[in-house]
């Protein structure tokens, strides 16, 4: 069932197995915070993850609501991993899996039909100064190379029903990207969580949701912290180990 | 030197005095917030300050820096005490305040000139829910009766040189507003803090610094809380009284 560099690595505290391999795609804290961060329906619905990578999203999701969960990948390869994975933790019944482009998104996926729109998009414009990764699987995940953020807005916006939700986690230094993107799409933001490291430095990880169609009036929740000292904070560690 | 229910006030650690009304104007947190935040220059330039009230935030900038620092406000009773209280503190050499609306501001206040100009506006539009204050003056200087968020943003753009800094105090409700509108007026964002009353609350204050032309990226200092239990936090407590 695994192939090359591929490990059956825990996911944490669900109790679930994830494929990953460390030269194509492994996930990090920031899908870990999106899924505790996004409100999905309990049981009825519909949620939809973007940039899904191998599915790290949808099964976090998995063990916070019962209600039907896709994903939809762009990397062939990500894809088959993440479809590994639901069906080696059996949760064929809740999550599909799609490969395909968001720019274009396959004919079953239909539009203005999803309570929760997820995405852990790629961070990076091409632009930006650091050197684009040499391993083509990590460069897509991080950088906007297939997609630009407007174009994530855009799609998410077209899936989501009328205040529908969407939550995103991206880099304090795109805020105002993001904002301007959000808004210019009808996805007024409404939620926002800033993860700093530890006490006394600047944010690392930005969590923000916005509803499509909201009314204007943004809530900033307290500050979420990673570490203390060595160690992962109390609230970390609830979010990884289920303490 | 004092008119009907006027106080003269400490201000703070700073050794001045400033004349206050509570039916008239008093300042807040904001004010020590917003002139601890702003970024001036040490010794030469020119900061302007919009809005400024009863003058809280050119006094408190005149002891951190020695430049030179102007201000505007279009209430005559409030201009009147601002002007009075710069001449109890003997700073009529470092602080020069004008009667004004900063739609069409005094001919002698020149365009692109400025190092710094910081505003604390009025927080609410004229369309909140909330009933508008019926005390004419805390109604213009709470709700946007005289100037709209935008107007700020381009008087405050139109003042700066290229590369010069703005900084502002509002509420986190209106974030999205806030850099949508910076952003439109060539004023990037570039250093954020959120004021947070005690931990585990939300924001309640939100402080944004912009360049004029800058390279989108913003940073998000570390959150800075009120009060711990009934006191003051001892970074308050250092703004307020130089512990």
């Amino acid at each position: 069932m695994l192939k090359n560099d591929e490990r059956l690595d825990y996911l944490l505290k669900e109790n679930l197995r994830i494929i990953q391999s460390p030269s194509v795609f492994s996930f990090s804290l920031d899908a870990v915070l999106l899924a505790n961060f996004a409100s999905v329906p309990r049981a009825k619905g519909k949620v939809m993850d973007l940039c899904t990578g191998n599915g790290v999203v949808p099964l976090l999701l998995s063990s916070k609501t019962r209600t039907f969960i896709e994903g939809v990948e762009i990397q062939e390869r990500l894809y088959d991993m993440a479809r590994r994975s639901v069906e080696y933790n059996e949760l064929e019944g809740q999550i599909k899996l799609y490969h395909g482009d968001l720019k274009d998104l396959p004919k079953e996926i239909r539009k203005d039909s999803y309570d929760t729109v997820t995405c852990n998009p790629p961070y990076f414009t091409t632009s930006h100064e650091e050197v684009i990764n040499p391993n083509e699987h990590l460069a897509i995940a991080r950088h906007e190379i297939y997609c630009t953020l407007d174009d994530v807005m855009r799609t998410t916006s077209g899936l989501l029903k009328y205040g529908g939700k969407a939550a995103f986690v991206h880099r304090p230094g795109r805020l105002v990207d993001i904002i301007t993107s959000m808004r210019s799409h009808d996805l007024e933001p409404k939620r926002m969580q800033l993860v700093y490291p530890r006490v006394g430095k600047e944010a690392n990880i930005l969590l923000i949701e916005g509803i499509k169609h909201g009314k204007p009036d943004l809530k900033i929740l307290p500050p979420f912290y990673i570490f203390t000292g060595e160690d992962y904070t109390k609230e970390m560690r609830a979010l990884l180990y289920d303490e």
